[in-house]
């Protein structure tokens, strides 16, 4: 990485270590309760407390000149409580001061009196027509969401439902032989970044300037610009290299309170969030899936009936565009008849976000179990029943459009090999320890629609600056980005320089997720680059005498194909221009309908076009099971995934084992435990266990299939993510036999999986 | 201004208060002899004071990975002194500490031993062959100034000498029937803005971000980038608001100083010029003007031969370009034969800079008293004399050029007018007051060759960021380039930001100076805002099923013309091209040789091109001169200029009034002290005087002549400027019946001058 020297000698320059002159700190008081109507909010008292600034209350909500609500595509959200708290730990009022510990005793002063609401936990209670309601009035959607208008009812608590409709499900399972219908549920999980969610903000002449550790500042920015009713070009979101980001830092957080109170105070505010904070930013999807799937006597699969209740927590966030996710339940296989209902629900629980495996790995988790059950059933050896059925080029998936080519037989084979599979039984006893095997395969789509444009600048010495919103966020991006710019201009690496975001400088990106920045903006980049190219072209053609057909560029020089004495620097061709710098710009816009609307699979049947790539990836693993402790011991993991051309190997092996150790605690460990009334109860990293070094298993490897001649370029931050849950879960259960359906695969459960096989 | 409310509410972030975390202060150690040879830098002592960070000495200059020496155009300077010192303030070493005390405390520390070389003050003395050299060895120029690398020789003190030769001057004075030869002079003076110089630095990763108050941020990005062998995709040089530039903030100051530390120090630095340093970071050139003037009796100018001598001090910086000015000794009149010689000379006085009204104002000053004296000697009205002679259309310039309409007659006559030139005697005496009236014209070139460039974003909500190099320094960049911008695109100016340089992010433009911003970089903005109107037109066309040329954009909407229903906004077509944002950049560059070559004017005969525009100006005056003390009060004073299409016609006005009262002080009063050794005695505004309010001439007006149908842009920042000292010269002049050759007209001059006359 070009940053890996900062990296390990403390000089990246977070926006945790950001001060500004004059700087506020600012502390959130936060509901005790799960549903609650706030009665009172007094801040006299606190407003009176020496270094108390600001403070910040739904009173400062009201008037033509501000907007409070604010939402990624459900406008549900206010920056402090309006009427209500939906969950324990919503914001109620802030309270900037000149410390944070004299803010956090401001806190104490705030007089805030509720009236307690009954409260649901569980989606599917809270689909019931009697259960409470979390939002209660008519729901403002953000234009261009006909999908979402049409499903995210009052008097409901669906945030969204997705539907996918394919072939005839009932003579599907009339046809099959077997049907297997299990229901499996994933916990909610944090991402738990190691640095903490901060934003500063400073308000001036009618300009918002905010520095955040957001993976999409532009939809930071256009949150603040319809809050404060002010154009965007007068909303500049700057954002550092992030530490750490896997979905927790995506869409609005506190930055609306850092803004509204900076503007009140006349000051610069920062907030940083609290550990127990980051748990009440955004957690995983808690999910439950009911999979009911019918196969012939000899493999093939014939109809698969899914129902996803994605839990949304308090708030709507990413989850009408999350749920679509469902489109995976049926797996990376063809299965001709499908019946899948995905719903996104309103609870009294801590509010979701994006997770790095985005609604897929709830899916995943559920498909590649149910595989292996069916394998089982019908004494077929598990890789080969994936084999049978998975997508082959051409195959139609379950949003119905063709599928490209996969590499799933290539993927397999060689998954299987490095495991070893063949080379042995599947399962190994020794003492009170059992060894093995297992096996998963995935497909996982990107963000669709997407956009990003770039803005290139070639200078006077023939360095080149690149103007990108794209986030580094330990992932490599800058690296990646730099090394697509360079090839494309011909520099070596080090002449290339790849901005951070700053919306007020550099151009649209949609967001750094969904595995999208190495290709959408790298795309973006190239075609910038190629703006720059045509004019150096153009100018070298008429210096050097030659056809430009005939230019070749490399190392900052154009040179006559051929003639190698014949050539001219970059710098040369910007002083020959007299422009001191040439300028490009480039915009990759991909996967939106064909009138222009977002929405690219009909929100009925889930027929279209699910995404702009497709990104497949098989894991194998062996693990081993000590049958008196009932802990779970990972011995080898291996991912093999088709990624296209591979632009930096080591940086893309290295982010593949990241996303492979990223789940075993996922699998292994971790969960939110909530009390009765929806609060956590284990926000922090004592009671929240992480994998740690000693979790990692002593053989870990990656493969990356890269076929001769290969040119497209896939995201790889996230395939590799969701096969490794049940890859261990399926060798954990075929080490015990017995299937757990309910992650994580803690010792309890193992335990006591393995006393009830011992009964039965 | 858009600007005005912050103006008045200390809302501007100047430079001055910008800090960092962890941020250290530096002061700078200074020669306190005019010139010698440096012995000995011993740092030791200094570095051991506790608090101290980082020393910098010519120790740290030495070695492959640093290039010590920068310059605009000859690298004549170092950070610190390698060798010698240059001027009484010259540089010698730097402390970085925990706070300024502290550094100042470690100067104290430095050992330094000097021997003391003879030292040279001015300029003709410095030219002589047994003159003592300022630079001894060979001299670097930077490519493509083939005119300086002549002429700049080693074993001589010219900086550059610059020729004009046209017609045949022998012949001009045997024709002439009268022949006037005067010397004129101007002294040192400071620009005296409020803000002083700062710069902090920051040095990490191989990048260098220094923000700092700049006039040309691209300039300061080069030299840092050449002396630190980096590229310049990897110095950032940020840029906000200056509090006051009028050319003595051009090119680098102590920037690498801060730089050197930071990086020394591994923390950022800052350092704050005090006061008294501001009159050591850049002057206006003292200069001589040795003017010999042939006339016809009837009025008609028929030769001309100036020799000027500009004092460069002890550095190059700007002066191989501004005696190219001389080409303006023979005002804006018709000179069939002319013969002009103009030096730029190191001498050991404190180094210059450029100075509003660009080299000019010194020759204007002899010109322009010059043909007043002419006019009394052959009994003519100065007014008539000049109309007589004045350029018409088409007439041949000093550099041979045919010049464009200026307007002279109308400005002359309006000038007349609104003074009441002609509505009574032109000298009336009351008791021991004498007033009397003065008019002066002058013709102002702008910065040639010259390119800006501008990077347009039109976002999602069809308001519009203006990516821009140009400097805002109370000028009213931001307000006229968001106007032009606002009125290409067709959104009201709210809807337009105007970006601050940030050389990461901004594209190059040359500097903000020369009266050149709204003409060049507006022409950019238009360009850039033109290439987003192409693409909104080609969006709006297909949406609206209307041909583009049927199409009108007016506040934010792309209207069918006649049509007023079939329409779509800005945010809609952003919209519908899925790009999230538009993006479009324009380049101006103007007045280069036709090789690409920068020298427009041969330096021989100095015939070419002189400026890609022409800024005329008359200034007309009253003045009241107090025959007991010799105080002057200017009572009238009136600015007439052709300026092409006003953009903001009361921005304009006041820019006109500022430049006009900012000469005021440099007519009357202002005069840099140097003592023996070349040090200035008075660097201070207890001892240097600027003009306060009470010097402001209580008739302050300006007329913008502005031609029905006009539609090209002119600068407007310092055209009103070099007119005044000569306007109010002539009227003080007439009206004591004497005539001072020599700036400031102080009462002392005018009380001597008034006695030489009482005893003739």
């Amino acid at each position: 990485m070009i940053d890996s020297q900062l990296r390990v000698s403390s000089g990246i320059d977070y926006t945790l270590n950001f001060e500004l002159p004059r700087m506020l700190h600012a502390r959130i008081l936060r509901s005790p309760y799960g549903h609650a109507r706030v009665l009172k909010v007094d801040t006299s008292r606190a407003e009176r407390l020496a270094g108390v600034a600001a403070v910040l209350s739904r009173d400062d909500l009201i008037g033509d000149r501000i907007d409070p609500y604010f939402g990624l595509i459900i406008q549900d959200q206010t920056p402090v409580a309006l009427d209500k708290v939906r969950f324990v730990g919503d914001a109620v009022a802030a309270v900037a001061a000149v410390d944070e510990d004299t803010a956090a005793e401001a806190l104490d002063l705030l007089d805030v009196e509720y009236e307690e609401l009954p409260a649901v936990f569980d989606p599917e209670q809270a689909l019931k027509p009697d259960a409470v309601l979390l939002h209660e009035g008519a729901r403002r959607i953000i234009p261009g969401r006909p999908d979402v208008a049409a499903r995210s009812l009052a008097r409901t608590n669906i945030v969204h439902l997705f539907k996918q409709r394919k072939g005839d499900i009932a003579r599907g399972f009339r046809e099959s032989d077997e049907i297997f219908d299990n229901t499996f549920s994933s916990p909610p999980v944090n991402h738990v970044a190691l640095e903490p969610h901060v934003a500063v903000a400073q308000v001036s002449d009618g300009q918002i300037t905010v520095w955040t550790c957001s993976q999409n500042p532009y939809v930071v920015q256009r949150q603040l610009a319809g809050i404060f009713k002010i154009p965007l070009a007068d909303v500049r979101v700057i954002v550092f290299t992030l530490g750490g980001g896997f979905g927790g830092k995506l869409n609005c957080k506190f930055e609306p309170v850092a803004a509204l109170l900076s503007k009140k105070a006349g000051r610069p505010v920062k907030i940083i969030a609290r550990r127990n904070e980051v748990f009440l930013l955004g957690v995983q999807h808690e999910c439950k899936v009911k999979l009911k799937t019918g196969v012939k006597r000899d493999g093939t699969l014939i109809a698969v009936e899914a129902r996803c209740y994605y839990n949304s927590g308090a708030y709507g966030d990413t989850t009408p565009n999350l749920i679509t996710r469902g489109y995976a339940a049926g797996g990376p296989y063809r299965v001709p008849n499908l019946y899948m209902d995905s719903y996104g629900v309103y609870t009294n629980t801590a509010p979701t976000a994006a997770f790095r495996g985005y609604g897929i790995t709830q899916v995943v988790w559920a498909h590649e179990s149910q595989m292996d059950i069916i394998a089982d059933a019908l004494g077929m050896d598990p890789l080969e029943f994936r084999l049978k059925n998975v997508l082959q080029k051409g195959d139609s998936f379950s949003t119905g459009e063709p599928m490209p080519e996969m590499h799933y037989n290539e993927l397999i084979a060689s998954a299987a090999e490095k495991i070893g599979w063949k080379d042995g039984p599947l399962v190994v006893r020794e003492g009170n320890k059992i060894r093995a095997k297992g096996i998963s395969a995935i497909v996982k789509g990107m963000a669709t629609p997407t956009t990003s444009t770039a803005s290139i600048k070639l200078n006077a010495d023939g360095s080149l600056n690149v103007l990108t919103s794209a986030v580094e966020m330990g992932q490599g991006a800058k690296t990646a980005l730099a090394q697509i710019a360079a090839e494309e201009i011909g520099l070596p690496v080090r002449r290339v320089r790849v901005s951070e975001p700053d919306t007020a400088f550099t151009p649209f990106d949609l967001m750094t997720a969904a595995s999208r920045a190495t290709f959408c903006m790298g795309t973006a980049i190239r075609r910038g680059v190629q703006q720059i190219k045509e004019q150096m072209l153009e100018a070298a053609a008429a210096q050097l005498e030659a056809a430009k057909e005939d230019l070749v560029l490399n190392d900052g020089r154009v040179i006559v194909r051929g003639v190698e004495h014949k050539s001219v620097s970059y710098a040369d061709i910007v002083r020959w221009t007299k422009a001191s710098n040439l300028l490009g710009h480039g915009t990759f816009v991909s996967g939106s309908g064909p009138d222009g609307s977002p929405v690219v699979m009909d929100f009925e049947t889930g027929q279209g076009y699910g995404s702009a790539e497709w990104h497949p990836a098989v894991v194998a693993c062996e693990v081993e099971v000590d049958t008196d402790t009932g802990k779970v011991r990972v011995t080898r993991l291996h991912g093999e995934l088709y990624v296209g051309k591979v632009i930096n190997p080591r940086l893309s092996q290295l982010q593949v084992e990241g996303a492979m150790t990223f789940a075993l605690g996922q699998v292994l460990f971790e969960e939110l435990a909530v009390d009765t009334n929806g609060a956590i109860t284990n926000p922090n990293l004592s009671d929240y266990m992480i994998p740690s070094f000693e979790d990692a298993p002593p053989q870990l490897t990656v493969h990356l299939l890269e076929p001769h001649g290969v040119t497209d370029v896939h995201g790889i931050g996230e395939t590799a993510l969701p096969p490794v849950r049940p890859a261990i879960g399926n060798a954990i259960c075929r080490a015990i036999g017995a299937r757990i359906l309910d992650l994580p695969l803690t010792p309890e459960k193992v335990l006591r999986a393995l006393e009830k096989q011992r009964q039965s």
